[in-house]
């Protein structure tokens, strides 16, 4: 809905919660699609949605909670009664059911399952973590078996009267319940309605296990533009489903909290304007104090030549540039070389050629860039000597930072620490610490100094 | 399927192109699923690339160039006779045939698209911009009316025989063509089969126009969990629908630009081992020219307190830990806002209480780190004036950052500008010229100078 619209409803909204009129708020919000729903509640303040919540039916709520991020969710549902929220996670998808039974008390989890009209469904999925492909799945799938025929299977979907949309990928197992297969919706359909499953099946069928990272669930939907993707246990039974609408989330989660990170910050997990000043800053503070250690080494290297600088003092004109410079390219390099790796252009084996490719890349950039700042220290009157130390510098700090840009990724993903954190301000703050001895090093030696 | 799996085939792709075996080569790419065949023919060489091409079928040529990236294919396909250009264009999805008739030549293109089997399906596609939703959709659907029924709606989809997964939802249009309503094919399955279309569609169907921005799709279906998406011209009449597999897609790309972006670089557009390093460099030499000539005017503020820095040598020791935390503070604000702006946390009309936010949260956060500040600069035995310098400055700096920070992706959004480009590197090097002005400004009022 129109961002216009959905504002005079928000503001409809308001005017009835401040008249205390719940059924009037609560049939506002009745009156709109389930994402745009939890668009508004979301916009309330605390103490309002605290006090609407019992009001709205338990499909409403359940759609709600189900789009709203996970901490604001635990904060809503701790003044729940069991009673209501058993009714309330009943109208939820068995995965979202999951999550947030896992972000309840133990008791209170325990509790709310046994009063679930299928416990069955959710229990198992409590046992994987929410990032990985066992926390992602559904439990509420059907699977079908080789010798029913086209119009049996249309028979089972009719029976089973899915209110997903999960139903486009049907799997068949075998009696044991391994996976043999995988059949669209699409196929069954246009199929003469007395074909056999396993003669339509494709036997070929992509699945990941319940342990495989939640990323990587979203690289093969991506790649090989899959609607749902099967998850087995390790003897290849068929344990649920993943499907497209919770990879899309992935996706723009993941890519949320990468572009976080390459800013030098933690992730925030909540929405921006809902997260506290203070959240904001304990995010931050960490790595800003990090940073803040690791760059006083530059005052440290700027004492070591002291004498250069009480000489020469013109040398310190140069300093921001030179490190300025260099970080910049060796952010441009992280940057490329980090996307890379996480859409799969560069492989780990391909590290070397990685390496070679910004070697080579950093020498043009670096001589590029060098004869520039050789005319600008000229023009600026410097002498010749500290207009040759710049011109150097440049070359020599722009090949460092290449190199050294496209190797800190390179092993911190070796290392499986995600190569986000060594991005942006950290790569600048070594370029600073280095560059500046790297300046001062070769001032010495061109200048005599 | 697995990444070693595909380097021996890689192996032995290599291994039939080296003996010439041309025939050998093209039965190995056959035997794999149609994106591994992209993965695998894109790391061959450009001379093995254009030996292989005319060698496979059709159909699989087709499902290759779907893949790759948009300048390898214009690369590729520009030594095909036009005879070869049209047998592989009619095996396309019309969307994606209609890219790559936009990346020929005009009279090549012409001269294809009349050869092909139905050219009239690919023509209206080629009047939109790629990044649209008219560039993104395909006009390969069915669209049903009102008076059907559910049986008569699956015989049309048998009839139809769709090879596209883009079935699962069906639009309803009226005499006119206008959409009047969706239906989902899980409906249709799960309806008695006598039911009337009228009676089971969603007439409050969520559409766009055709010259809405490809993310802009990516947001709505994504909010709403959409598999398809029907876009209308301004008439409301159905001309195509966006599929859920291109919008993957295109968030993939978008986030892959939005982080080279936010290192500061034009982004590749195309994959990272397929650049050449001139290429690379042009993306990225320009933005450094830029930086560099801005970051020039530190040497100019610094020129500018060329008596104070000779006096108090030590002044300049901070000079890069000061503009490093202050830059760093800076990049922290605008990755957030940035992604908070892209994801839709925070809407323009916001931008004052984010802009709030963030004083707050810098002048907390410069309120810390200017005390360490202070700290850290008497433990190296600085004057307390020196140090008292160095913490005020800090405090200021962060805070100022943080305001810049988020004032200039706001501003920019306004501007329509894509605000990753005010990320990164740019910040940094405001901070940089911005913040010295305040140091040695602070200095000579703190210390006498």
């Amino acid at each position: 809905m129109e961002t216009p619209i959905l504002d005079a409803i928000l503001l409809r909204l308001r005017a009835a919660l401040e008249r205390d009129d719940l059924a009037g708020a609560a049939s506002i919000i009745a009156g709109l699609r389930a994402p745009d729903q939890a668009n508004v509640f979301a916009d309330l303040g605390d103490r309002d949605q605290r006090a609407l919540l019992p009001e709205l039916t338990p499909e409403t709520s359940a759609d709600i909670l189900e789009k709203l991020d996970e901490a604001e969710v635990a904060e809503l549902v701790a003044d729940l009664s069991t009673q209501t929220l058993i009714e309330i996670v009943d109208e939820m998808e068995p995965d979202e059911a999951a999550d947030l039974l896992g972000d309840l008390a133990p008791h209170q989890a325990e509790a709310v399952l046994a009063g679930l009209d299928d416990p069955d469904e959710v229990r198992p999925l409590l046992l994987h973590p929410d990032d990985s492909a066992g926390g992602l799945m559904t439990s509420d799938y059907l699977a079908l078996r080789r010798h029913m025929t086209a119009a049996d299977a249309i028979r089972a979907i009719r029976e089973w009267q899915p209110e997903t949309e999960s139903i486009y990928y049907l799997f068949v197992v075998d009696a044991r319940g391994k996976l043999c297969g995988v059949v669209s919706l699409r196929q069954l359909v246009v199929a003469d309605p007395a074909t056999l499953i396993a003669t339509i099946m494709d036997p070929d069928v992509i699945s990941v296990t319940v342990g495989v990272d939640q990323e990587e669930c979203a690289r093969l939907m991506s790649h090989y533009d899959l609607l749902a993707l099967p998850v087995v246990d390790t003897d290849n039974v068929l344990v649920g489903v993943v499907t497209i609408d919770d990879v899309v989330d992935v996706l723009v989660e993941e890519a949320t909290e990468d572009i976080q990170r390459f800013g030098g910050a933690s992730p925030l997990e909540r929405s921006y304007l809902d997260s506290s000043v203070q959240w904001v800053m304990r995010k931050r503070i960490s790595w800003l104090v990090l940073l803040f250690v690791t760059d006083s080494l530059t005052g440290t290297v700027l004492r070591h030549f002291e004498d250069e600088l009480a000489t020469v003092v013109a040398l310190s004109f140069f300093v921001p540039l030179l490190i300025g410079t260099g970080g910049n390219s060796g952010s441009q390099t992280t940057s490329t070389i980090i996307r890379a790796l996480a859409v799969g252009d560069v492989r780990l084996g391909d590290g070397l050629k990685a390496l070679w490719h910004e070697t080579r890349v950093g020498f043009l950039l670096g001589a590029a860039m060098g004869v520039l700042g050789l005319i600008r220290a000229l023009t600026w009157g410097s002498s010749i000597e500290l207009s040759v130390t710049v011109g150097v510098t440049l070359l020599t700090i722009i090949l460092w930072a290449n190199i050294l840009g496209s190797l800190l990724p390179l092993v911190a993903t070796r290392l499986r620490i995600d190569p986000t954190v060594v991005s942006g301000p950290v790569m600048s703050t070594l370029v600073d610490v280095t560059g500046l001895y790297i300046y001062f090093s070769l001032a010495r030696i061109i200048m005599g100094l």
